[in-house]
């Protein structure tokens, strides 16, 4: 019974999110729905994280086992097929050994995080990216940004409705680097809280635009508080970009 | 009677193209809607390059004249308020002398060229790329492009339409580079004839997949011949950069 590994690009703005659920359409979904239509088999494919409606992804990973076996670039090609016209694309497939998991196999998950500073919102990158009108100071977000680096009790950064067992996780990197008018905020763990990516984006916007410290990210964390967050970056900068494995 | 510059942003995908015409709706067109809804003048502002239907702006020019003496914020802020929802974004405004033509006083147009090179069709770069499937030798194509630098007859890479008075232009940049798996094709020139960026485009795709060698581009050229092109690239993958003044 061969288990397939895929690489998955998706726009997030249509779905409410990776996770098939009551209330709108899945990115999950619409794949379960294109691996039947080509296999005839219900399956739902596992993710290796669950990104929040309007999270797009250039590297989410899945897997999921059919009886049959297909060529890999034969489900690549039939999935993209089927797939249409959702904003969904199978950018690699591949058989895996059965102790592959998408899910509980990933030994690092790299996010994206997309600020475009400027007054003038967005006509080509609009729900691609975060629009910030105030001039933000890079080098003190990643000033602040080094703070959060390590293993920490990120209770701060948690949604409320986070699931995890733990807040405690390692943070292998968070870098601020500013390239023309885009900030660009990069974070790797081996997992991540929910809301963690851009609970700390939206925090670092304070400190960019000046009303926090780069000391203040250091209190934040501390205080082990959801209170002490800043307001949380809108979930259409967010790119799932790549998982190690 | 001051004269406004504007540069400006748009996604060409929902426009019949720039100018104001009668089978849909214009950039040109949204604009003067906006300028008139702030000012109460109807003015058409005139453009740095037409572009056409589909094709993009990262930086379009153009300028206009009012009567009254705004400030240049006040402008851009106005005409990005009134222009919602259209995907136009006025990314400056200042005030320049009567002497400024947006197009007469360009002295180089820059433009470029996205192609996505990969197997899978777009998720989140549909309409804002070309896909193509087939592998590009990126090397090839710039040593292609290397044939059409300088001055001229472009007549080749001209569309039927052109109403250029003469096919004789000089070319100063043409580069092809591969970052990753895309291949950008950067093009800059004084004047460009209708449609010529996209016909070197779709010349320069027939080179990287070897249905072309490099020096098929030469004698295509020297054809001075439109049945000698190769395909004209999509508009969705063209970008408007930059005007130099």
């Amino acid at each position: 019974m061969p288990r397939y590994k895929l690489t998955i690009e998706y726009d997030g703005t249509p779905f409410a999110g990776w996770q098939i659920q009551a209330n709108g359409p899945s990115i999950q979904g619409e794949l379960a729905r294109a691996i039947e239509a080509f296999s005839g088999v219900c399956v739902v494919p596992r993710g290796a994280g669950r990104t929040d409606a309007g999270v797009h992804a250039r590297g989410q990973v899945a897997h999921f086992d059919l009886e049959r076996d297909f060529a890999p670039e034969t489900v690549c090609g039939a999935l993209n097929f089927h797939l249409r016209p959702a904003p969904i694309a199978v950018l690699n497939c591949e058989i895996v050994g059965d102790g592959f998991d998408a899910r509980f196999s990933a030994k690092a998950r790299h996010y994206l995080y997309r600020i475009v500073n400027r007054r003038a919102r967005l006509a080509l990158d609009r729900d691609r990216a975060w629009q910030v009108a105030v001039p933000l100071d890079a080098a003190a977000m990643q000033e602040a940004a080094r703070h959060l680096i390590g293993r920490h009790d990120f209770t701060t950064f948690r949604s409320t409705q986070c699931q995890g067992k733990s807040p405690l996780r390692t943070l292998d990197k968070l870098e601020v680097a500013r390239h023309g008018g885009e900030i660009l905020i990069a974070a790797c763990a081996r997992s991540f809280l929910h809301n963690q990516v851009r609970s700390m984006a939206g925090s670092l916007k304070l400190v960019g635009e000046g009303k926090w410290r780069p000391d203040d990210m250091r209190s934040a964390l501390e205080a082990r508080d959801r209170a002490a967050c800043g307001p949380v970056a809108p979930a259409f900068g967010l790119y799932f970009m790549k998982v190690d494995y």
